[in-house]
């Protein structure tokens, strides 16, 4: 259970600084008393401009918590000044009154930064929770907490590390990326999570910061395509939470304003070094998997094939018992609703082909699932569609944390 | 792991014996060498008439093992003389050979059973098959292994229990279930399976037998009410298989002509026995748990959000744990695809309203999951449409069985 996997390095991306990379932000990261622990719980990030341009996109779960649909409101103007983020408590299922929480946080957030310089109004402040489901904030401690994370902001490389550590849940260690461009910007973010619906106390969230200068349409398009590729291609276990965001800022500081295609590489690529951050963190991983569909019929049965697989947890336990048990592949691939013809279906493990057009290929012990990654490779021979899902093995590690036994 | 879990009892149904309750029924079960471990690996089961009606469900997996095609091409004339079913071998996904051995074990049997008063087709044998996917079965052991279970055809109470022996796989018990009805007509019949998408090999099979004389028409459509209603609402880990099969077989041996009505009554309630025992014997089930949703807008959508929360590693490693953590059921809920007003949603465990109408009702520390049984009631308030299903917890046992580290 204790056995760290390490994340797969994502070339051109540094993981040791996050949103602070880019000039222009300040972040903070306190324990506001939200959680009994006294562990950092209440993070800020603080966008200095000049622009103040933003996207988010936001869970497809219907039962959206409460900053969930606070947040999406505040982005219709596609504009953020601050994003203040807590863990220690999701704020979902918590009916009209864990709305006016949310609300009053932003209120909060927003009389903190108004200064002589400058009035902050509360729909420039999005927010973000994670932690138990169904249960109020204590909002005696986060309010006071957000002046104490108001003071503490800097644009140290230590406040962005304080700001990632302080959304952790069940997450073993913080989750940074950032990336320059030699076109003289540069993009950082954070993520928490301990799975795509993060196991145990819910939630995805992730903040990336820029200082390239670009329309809120322009980042709306450009968040959309990066996380199309890196996080809603995560699937630890099939869940989408009511909390999951993800959330653009840009302030426009480096006065550069890159390509579109320039920037949603640099985005991706960003995206791409937390989502595998998030892979090898997830609760009890011991193997790293990536399943590649190709030859599908549409880029929909490509995702729900990959989906499939990498939900079964048939699949997954033999893959915890380092077995290549491909006929459980098959099994889930037959499943998944996709077009699918038997005759046409090929499974590679590991570079070792083990169906081919329907027929069994070579015997299965020739594989070798020893090490912490596997790629299983499926064709489906029934068009040129392709997509990659990341995803894990299901352990005893994962029961254990997700059984309240560990609690 | 070695917990034992007793299935929760259907009034009226005796698990004592199985398909040769019913007149004009034998079967046998034998160890033919398909099995290493010289286990009972084949049985059979044959329909002496007067009738031969006949019907069958079968798994809606695109990657069907070729006895499920075989079997389906056999059931159009909807007449069947006899079932061969083997354990320790899907045979699926085994390409055309595969189909070939299917088609030779049929013969055999036609070929076994015929005699000077009667001559019996292949086209007359259904043929069921379980075990690992994606390996050949050996011949060599199984087609002579069919002259020995023909040799040992009874219609004794143990034959029946021989061949509901036969078709286990990781399955701890046999199941059998029978019931008589006052009108001088039984039902009786066996399954195996460990799970819906039965864990580590493979495959739910079931066969029911009964006296009543009824139409191949008539026994379809008492065969998919009755199923719609029990197997179908099965679900341990949201897995169909490749060879899922429920084979109906009526002798009319009685002689008398239930009333459809009647019949799938009773048809229900021995398949009910049968689910309720594949429930309790799932690999690795500590909690047998009922999900009841009420007030759906649909059928289909009622079914949608009770596979979602059955299927949610998160609820079913919480219920392992003993924790009422409604917050994941409420997730999973949303994220099930149905039509959701969150502002409507209740849930209740074990009697105890911990949600509604939207807003947290009492503490979930009031809730006792101490014991084997949870009933799990979640109202949509959206329609009057429900549906139950049936299913279990993520445990240890679960993980350490299919992870191969067992085997």
């Amino acid at each position: 259970m204790t056995t760290t996997v390490e994340p797969i390095a994502v070339p051109g991306v540094s993981t040791d600084s996050g949103v602070t990379t880019p000039a222009g932000f300040r972040a903070s990261g306190i324990a506001s008393g939200i959680k009994d622990s006294g562990a950092l719980d209440l993070a800020l990030v603080v966008n200095d401009g000049p622009k103040q341009d933003a996207a988010g996109v936001f869970t497809r779960n219907l039962v959206k918590a409460a900053p969930v649909l606070w947040s999406q409101q505040v982005l219709t103007e596609r504009r953020l000044r601050a994003v203040v983020l807590n863990s220690g408590g999701a704020n979902a299922a918590t009916g009209p009154e864990g709305f006016q929480d949310t609300h009053a946080t932003a209120e909060k957030v927003a009389e903190a930064l108004t200064s002589d310089e400058q009035e902050v109004g509360a729909i420039e402040v999005a927010v973000c929770s994670t932690g138990l489901i169904g249960e109020r904030l204590p909002m005696d401690a986060l309010l006071p907490g957000v002046d104490t994370a108001t003071s503490a902001l800097s644009s140290s490389p230590e406040s962005a590390l304080h700001a990632a550590t302080a959304v952790m849940t069940t997450d073993s260690r913080p989750k940074q990326a950032n990336a320059s461009h030699p076109g003289g910007w540069s993009v950082g973010g954070f993520a928490k999570g301990a799975g795509m619906l993060a196991p145990n106390l819910a939630t995805m969230l992730s903040v990336i910061t820029t200082d390239a200068a670009l329309s809120g349409e322009a980042l709306d398009t450009a968040l959309r395509a990066a996380t199309k590729a890196t996080f809603d291609r995560l699937d630890v276990d099939g869940g989408t939470s009511t909390n999951d965001t993800v959330l653009l800022l840009a302030s426009g500081a480096s006065g550069v304003t890159p390509s579109l295609d320039d920037f949603i590489s640099t985005l991706t690529d960003v995206s791409m070094s937390l989502v595998r951050q998030l892979q090898a963190d997830s609760e009890g991983v011991t193997k790293l998997v990536d399943i590649t569909v190709t030859g599908a019929a549409s880029d929909g049965d490509a995702v729900r094939i990959g989906r499939t697989v990498a939900e079964d947890n048939l699949v997954k336990t033999a893959l915890f018992g380092s077995d290549p048990n491909w006929g459980r592949v098959a099994m889930a691939v037959g499943r998944s609703d996709a077009r699918v013809d038997p005759s046409m279906l090929s499974i590679t493990i590991n570079d070792v082909p083990l169906l081919a057009d329907g027929v069994p290929a070579q015997d299965r012990s020739t594989v070798d699932l020893s090490g912490p990654h596997v790629e299983i490779a499926i064709g489906v021979g029934d068009g040129d569609h392709a997509a990659t899902i990341y995803t894990t093995d299901l352990s005893h590690g994962y029961v254990e944390e997700n059984s309240a036994y560990s609690s």
